[in-house]
């Protein structure tokens, strides 16, 4: 079951009005009153509750991409891991680290599937792409361990760390590189979990394939991430971990490569779908 | 003018019932339909409401302590600062920074001004201090110069950063030590901005003076700290940002020293009252 979560109001105008769809094949059916998959994962019996659902239906040829909203509109947390490959640790000849290494997005980061990336004015320099495996919490989540955490996914997206490698390295905490307003895609939909993760994660900028890698060779994976922060702190359905970033970022070439208008950023995972994004200069 | 958030309900039920309330000499005056200071600093001419307020009346002498909630329950962001005061920086050989450091916390860790701060049974043996200034924001703020976030700045509270030194150095990034649950005091009030901050910051474990400093010895003052977060990501009522610690820390004794269960730790800003939380060991 794949669930996302539709504009029905004009882009730009505040507040927007939002709902919950799942998306079958050829349809987004609406989920009456439910404004976003955040609500929708908040709700006791969420799993039968979309599966029943029978609300309006729209064509997905017909909904502009600009429609799609990242599925959970406002995670309650973000928390972004590092360094969470293990071929493209060990290519770099570092060892395998023994704990995730855990930083943060505010959710002002998000947009939308489709939605352009804007290179914000004064960051516009070094931006680089980060495609990542997003796991989205679908139960509160405290202390548990890996098969309670397993559980307590709702299921996957794809999302884009954008990131800002001069703000990321003005400092040595790198929240600031991370959490731009308005640059990290998401989406296109939660696809509910009903099993291991496996696949392929591929970033492609104008076409050109930049990442590629097997998501099962995460050294921490999704249900451990979960349980790991569930040690720290409760997780609440609608919550985000974004798993890591393999090999192939653009800070990491020679010469450096980083965003620059006009180019297509296209990062998809096998069986969770894609996104697609413009790259535009602020105006 | 200060504002405090009050629990009306049993401690430990949930959904507990607060409300804001103004703090003048002697009593707190609730400020009907308003759950807490977030919910207030959202409103439209919330400095009015605030000081027209004429609800229920609480004496001070008769409020139990914990009845203090966190001024603002849920923070949508709380944003610290490291490495923040000039003289600690210059007396270890630094460089001043030319950036700040920012880090993430999220609201989970947060408890009342006089709640316990309950060792967590997997991370107590490295719990350490962390004495701040809070600047709570009162306006949604969005590329300010500095002038304009003075103005954006509603005002300021204390906050002990409490943070477990084992976690926050089990990787480069500092997150996953900072954001434990239900163990960071904030209040114990708002006290409404009508000037620079100015006074004496000061840490007590047991009575013993382990941190003091003058709060306008910040490299990157209030109003600074909101413009660079805001040319970022949109702050909005009720964000707040812990303008990070002076020296005195427990982690950089020799030896080290941390919180102990049985330990009082005391943390006070002249003119914007005093946190006092017992240390005690999980069940």
């Amino acid at each position: 079951m794949r669930l996302g979560t539709l504009r029905l109001a004009v882009p730009g105008q505040a507040p927007e009005a939002t709902v919950a769809v799942r998306v079958d094949d050829g349809h987004a059916v609406e989920i009456p009153g439910v404004a976003d998959v955040g609500a929708l994962l908040a709700a006791d019996g969420w799993r039968a509750l979309a599966a029943g659902a029978d609300g309006r239906r729209h064509a997905l040829a017909d909904v502009e991409p600009h429609a799609w909203a990242p599925p959970v509109l406002r995670p309650s947390k973000i928390v972004c891991v590092g360094l969470n490959y293990r071929h493209h640790i060990l290519e770099m000849g570092r060892e395998l680290p023994t704990h995730p290494t855990l930083f943060a997005k505010f959710p002002e980061a998000l947009i939308g599937p489709y939605d352009p990336i804007v290179l914000p004015a004064r960051a516009a320099d070094a931006v680089d792409w980060e495609g990542e495996v997003a796991v989205v919490v679908g139960a509160t989540a405290r202390r548990l361990d890996d098969t309670a955490a397993a559980s307590a996914i709702a299921g996957y997206a794809v999302l884009n760390d954008v990131t800002m490698r001069d703000y990321q390295y003005r400092t040595a905490q790198w929240l600031q590189g991370k959490t731009f307003e308005a640059t990290t895609p998401f989406g296109p939909w939660l696809t509910v979990a009903d099993g291991p993760l496996t696949g392929e994660l591929t970033t492609d900028v104008d076409g050109e394939k930049v990442q590629r890698t097997a998501v099962d060779d995460m050294v921490f994976g999704p249900a451990e991430l979960v349980a790991y922060v569930s040690q720290i702190l409760t997780l609440h359905p609608g919550d985000v971990i974004a798993t890591g970033t393999p090999g192939g970022v653009g800070h990491a070439r020679t010469p450096p490569r980083y965003l620059r208008p006009g180019n297509v950023l296209t990062t998809s995972v096998t069986g969770l779908g894609e996104l697609r994004n413009d790259v535009v200069a602020e105006a």
